[in-house]
């Protein structure tokens, strides 16, 4: 498994990141550390100087198993459940966006995270994932050899597709073969009743993996047991990467080193 | 240790309740299921009938240990740190409402949850909890006999006193007698890194408990590691309720017959 940290791109500002600073800094020092592959936050692929973003992970040898894409949804508000059709189409386009630069990236798989929305006033749950369905086939047909991984979110950032559960249900549902899920430890300590069991349950679905300790700072930093959580990922042959996403605490070159710390001490 | 479950009386709405149907027939259940004692969720105690109450609880064997207060933030938008002065000094009359009630239920403890309110936006953290100790001090100062039970709530929730340090922090500060701390389980799942640790830490400030499990179901229903928990309670010679401030779910009678069958297992 690759030992993996998200590091923020320009025009991105999700807080749970590790690093915010000058992007070929902080590559260099996740390369410095012995990280094996970085995941880009983006929050809109027009924004990146593609070409130098691929001089740059050559000469680091980082591949970037994942595009992270919340912030879209975060910053501009775009998302798949809008009930204004304009904003649904902007949403989508910003999707193939991120699946072209994927393509770019090597194939990367492109993360669905925050872009689904939620439930908006006046519209009811199966309205919202009508149009989430339907926003998320557009992009799944777009590009068949691009996965797309949903992840399950606490019931905190939005109402829809909390759990492994009911993110199995929709990839079971659109019947895509690049419909995947990722699994991300902070919100399944909050929304599964036993992670491991959770794991083994969706064994067939896991394309990526976020680990966050239960507090959201570096894994080691809180209560989650990550060797049964690692041992489960390696029972159901798991071979992406372990990509930390988490809050810069206490600071962005701290929590860095603390990661792969932690990420040795299991045996990464 | 009594075995305690929140109730929802006439006029509070929380969604983190037990149970929420006719106030006597909720009674009687506890009783009969074994349970020792009820936590009061009251939005306004000018809205119940206080005498009833009495009769009631006194019928089924019930004392109240404690009284939730916190929808008068969640549907009023009553508050200790709302910029408007005249909605703080309504939120201080609510508290000092509830300690009146408090009195006539036999001493309850009040607990002071979302009616903290959040940092308001043109308002930073110090502002905020200046004005949120200004209205502590004067509840605190309207009845020194009864006590106010601060609650540390994760994130999601507010930005005041999200874990037991800064609880502790703020106790330390007001130096009052009647402030205490309640420790309740499933925020400290989020926010705690080691939820043990924290509670031998501020030992001395424990006087309210409430146990929901890390997906806020009845206790069992999750992954929090209860045994340990109570051991460390035992182990600072803790001996008020442990109340289950729980979702109703899967249904309002379900959760009440999980919660004592746990409680049972636990040897409570």
């Amino acid at each position: 498994m690759k030992k993996c940290i998200v590091v923020s791109t320009p025009g991105a500002k999700f807080s749970a990141l590790a690093l915010k600073e000058d992007f070929e800094k902080s590559l260099r020092k996740i390369a410095e550390l012995g990280y094996d592959a970085v995941e880009l936050a983006v929050r809109d692929p027009r924004m990146i100087d593609v070409h130098r973003f691929q001089k740059l992970l050559e000469l680091y040898h980082l591949p970037v198993p994942a595009i992270g894409t919340g912030q879209a949804y975060g910053e501009e508000g775009l998302s798949f459940t809008d009930p204004v059709p304009e904003i649904r189409r902007k949403a989508v386009q910003r999707i193939k966006d991120q699946m072209n630069l994927a393509v770019e990236l090597g194939g990367s798989q492109v993360i669905i995270g925050l872009i689904r929305g939620k439930v908006q006033p006046k519209m009811n749950q199966e309205e919202a994932e009508r149009y989430f369905i339907q926003c998320l086939l557009e992009c799944l047909d777009f590009k068949p050899e691009i996965t797309l991984t949903l992840e399950p979110l606490n019931r905190y950032e939005t109402d829809l597709y909390n759990d492994t559960l009911s993110a199995k249900a929709v990839i079971d549902k659109v019947e895509r073969a690049n419909l995947r899920m990722l699994v991300d430890t902070f919100h399944m300590n909050i929304e599964e009743p036993d992670i491991v069991e959770s794991i083994l349950r969706v064994r067939d679905h896991i394309s990526h993996v976020h680990f966050a300790d239960s507090n959201r700072w570096a894994p080691g930093c809180g209560h989650i047991n990550f060797e049964e959580i690692l041992t489960s990922l390696e029972e159901i042959g798991y071979q992406g990467a372990i990509s930390a996403e988490i809050l810069p605490k206490p600071t962005p070159e701290e929590c860095l080193r603390l990661t792969i710390e932690y990420y040795r001490k299991l045996g990464l």
